[in-house]
């Protein structure tokens, strides 16, 4: 059988730079591209010419693309006037790219609330647009605004929209659920009847998150007959966002009814790539990934319970729906109270540790993992804190240092011009190789002071951590049985930008940071080699 | 038209707990059990009594519900075995909850891989842990674990399992898309052949969210005929997480075909607590907030300034499919002006603080609270805090203490017996009445240590806080333009157990405890009464 080309338009640098919080530069906006264009995208909407500076510029000197058309993104013309009597086109044009997508209105009720136009005249403003396109030798393609809303209040005016456009040309006739709040069932019937007036190779398919629909949604219309779809990387855009492309291509790439029917630009090989190409784009946006995210978050093949990781163990397919592997993405076993050996024996393997499965150590290692989790301690979130803890029941990590006693000073006062100021100063007695050293260290509040200190001199083990770096510091205070506890959590890096996440927990807040930075400093000293101290 | 009714089990607790990252304690869930009573759900699936600590000691002093069944998760009990015979199935009985939910295979593939038992000998465990629940006084459910790749496989034995369930009394037997790879058009078929077999009304759907689509899966099986809906708070769960009944509550009460057809546990009015509710689970993870989440989400209903701004204040519904008022959310357009005026006057009113439209006060708190919002403040969550912002603004609070210093020590060290302790001590040096009073405390930890020197004497504003209890303390580290600060929220109780939030914010963790704590106190003393201060 031979399948039916589906093409995918992505809109990220044009909707999803609606996304509240979202700001890309022009050098982000040419990242982007190129990335979009290596994965297999086919059309890049790279924004609006004419509309702010960045996309100004961004047209001005646009990326060379090897599979993708670019494409400008605008508004359809007055009717009645020439190009270069409507300077907002004119713009568009001047952008000279390979490809133009305009919307236009296709509710009645927007047509004359927003514009305050007749009916006919918006009908002629699409025709003139598209004609005006293709003579520039743009391929055309209309975005029908709020279509779905116009077909519910009056379907022959939306269809008459969207039949102008393809009759005057369109490559692409795309159906826009502007405001998301369309149910899959109505997307079903109404893409139907529209491609029983245009053919659905000429369709396409944009909607929005707003009732957490819009990937089914989307694969709604093609199920119906549309064939280009529009979307975000990560699904970011404006409100809840836009359909997410990182969702739907694995889904149209490895699912039925989908894989057997239909091909798109990007195939299995750059499938592979498409977690590293989602990690990329919250880099650039500097936005935490969410691990939750389907196919390529660090959570989607994570397995918790103990039942499940050694099902998972003997045969992946039983609790998974694909291999992690085709997105290039991983397992990962969780260490936590509720997990089970085989959770143990599974992460520490990923760590190295070759343990026998009879090994009494195996269980000793677990029930410390679950009393000290019900004490507050969160090993999942912190796996250098786990492989500290099963090296050290091991016997496999050396005591590098011991921190003999400490002292942490937070002080509030006027200083000599009166104003009140807070302070933080903190002393460690540290003994390394047999010798004691004394350190002190001033930082922003107490935890600070404490890491300068206990950085500052550790003697032969101080070069190690010229590059240990804290990224994050969180805590959480829990109630226990017997009254409150803080748990904190520090995320470190090194020089090569590898990052590790270390766990504390104490009554004394100051006291549960210590053991997280201390259990961070002890990571980075085994990992990087450092030798065992004398005596 | 007479609705049917759909029901609500929610099982935040038990799959949500399996989201990484994710750690309730004892109160947690408690907390989590009366939020979803009040909210009206039909089932809170508290956990797997025995499974752990924390569940058993849940399920030891279960809260009490008003609305709600209180739910046991657990396994079905080996066939041929007496309940007593089976210790974990025993724990599970011995709960004693109004209703018991067992997870049961329902993929022959699974019986043999996972169980090691026969088709038949996993019919008859069914049959019996039902009999089991009801014998026991429980009213009893099924989970038919990997039922659509089960019925994808062996179709005649998942429904065998689901209808042996059925016959032998379970009030429901759920569906569940264990994996989370089934398609929607695939769960309405599957779902629309089980109900010629079991009645819609004892069927129920759980389904996950590995190809984004738990949500638009879930309706479509309501759509086919199921009545009771699994699901999770903002869509926590294992892997990518479980249907989010946040997206679907308000879908199936504001949108069609579902708005006219069905009817909830949930009404109207509670679901404008939905964004409150929302919110508190952060609040207890400690997690950030979804800004671009359905229907709740901060970003849900924000709109970009312009033409865009101008026609949804002219007519909301527009770019609006619901108004956010339904939701308890709030639609947000960019800081504009007027709009963040009348949030302020609306929060005023509430706070019985009288104050005319056009007092120049309303414009300096305004800009006020933002330029503190923006440096890390949160007043949404600290009502107390914005309402001492205000007084002080209008002039209508008094100075009641001033703090003049203070110092807390934090110093671990060998005791005389030679263990490594942890101590906390602070000092204040505090002015009340003209007169200068230095006093010491001793705490777990530095806030503590602070708090207990601050209280211990404030002349005659004493007496007024023998009742004050501090009941909560959340730390959240902000990446702020300038470096991190950190932000502190305390929750406070007086003996008649009402509550009142306040923040501080600064670098050091000591100094933003500081700025909520005496916010706290001095809201305390404002609100009993307590006398201005003398000179």
């Amino acid at each position: 059988m031979t399948k039916e080309r589906l093409y995918l338009f992505d809109t990220t640098l044009r909707d999803g730079a609606q996304t509240s919080g979202v700001d890309f530069s022009v050098e982000d906006k040419r990242t982007i591209s190129l990335l979009l264009d290596d994965l297999g995208v086919d059309y890049v909407e790279g924004g609006y010419p004419g509309a702010n500076p960045t996309d100004s510029e961004f047209f001005a000197t646009p990326p060379k693309l090897n599979n993708a058309r670019m494409t400008a993104f605008g508004m359809t013309k007055r009717a009645g006037r020439s190009a270069s009597n409507d300077p907002g086109f004119a713009t568009i044009l001047r952008a000279q790219t390979s490809a133009v997508c305009l919307v236009a209105k296709s509710w009645d009720y927007h047509v004359e609330l927003a514009l305050g136009i007749s009916n006919d005249e918006n009908l002629d403003s699409i025709r003139e647009s598209v004609e005006a396109i293709i003579a520039a030798g743009s391929e055309a393609m209309i975005d029908c605004e709020h279509f779905f809303d116009g077909y519910k209040a009056n379907p022959e005016y939306a269809l008459a929209c969207a039949k102008t456009a393809y009759d005057a040309g369109a490559r692409w006739v795309v159906l826009c659920d502007t405001n998301g709040g369309t149910m899959p069932d109505e997307i079903a019937t109404i893409v139907g009847e529209v491609v029983k007036h245009i053919p659905g190779d000429h369709v396409g398919i944009h909607t929005h998150n707003d009732t957490e629909q819009a990937v089914a949604n989307t694969l709604a219309a093609i199920n119906a007959g549309a064939r280009q779809i529009q979307g975000t990387l990560n699904g970011i855009g404006e409100r809840c966002g836009n359909a997410n492309l990182v969702s739907l291509i694995p889904t149209l790439l490895l699912k039925e009814p989908f894989a057997s029917k239909y091909d798109l630009g990007v195939d299995r090989e750059k499938l592979k790539t498409l977690t590293h190409v989602s990690r990329q784009l919250d880099d650039l946006l500097n936005a935490h990934p969410n691990r939750h995210a389907p196919y390529v978050g660090e959570a989607a093949f994570a397995h918790k319970g103990g039942i499940h990781v050694s099902a998972v163990e003997k045969n992946p397919d039983t609790y998974e729906h694909v291999v992690p592997d085709l997105l290039g993405n991983k397992r990962r076993t969780l260490v936590s109270d509720q997990a089970g050996k085989s959770n143990i024996l599974a992460e520490l393997k990923l760590r190295g540790i070759a343990v026998e499965k009879d090994n009494p150590f195996v269980q000793r290692l677990l029930d410390e993992v679950k009393e000290r989790e019900a004490s507050g301690y969160a090993y999942e979130s912190a796996e250098a804190s786990f492989e500290m803890l099963a090296r050290r029941t091991l016997g496999m990590v050396p005591d590098y240092f011991d921190v003999q006693s400490f002292r942490v000073i937070v002080e509030r006062r006027h200083n000599a011009i009166g104003e009140l100021v807070t302070m933080s100063e903190s002393t460690v007695k540290v003994k390394v190789d047999g010798q004691v050293i004394m350190s002190v260290g001033e930082g922003n509040g107490p935890v600070n002071a404490l890491d300068m200190a206990l950085r500052k001199d550790l003697g032969r083990y101080s070069p190690y951590l010229d590059d240990l770096e804290l990224v994050d510091y969180k805590v959480r205070i829990l109630d226990g049985g017997t009254g409150a506890v803080t748990r904190v959590l520090i995320e470190s890096q090194d020089g090569e930008g590898k990052r590790w996440f270390t766990v504390g927990v104490s009554a004394n807040i100051v006291d549960a940071s210590f053991q997280a930075l201390t259990d961070s400093i002890r990571y980075k000293l085994f990992r990087d080699d450092a030798p065992s101290p004398n005596a």
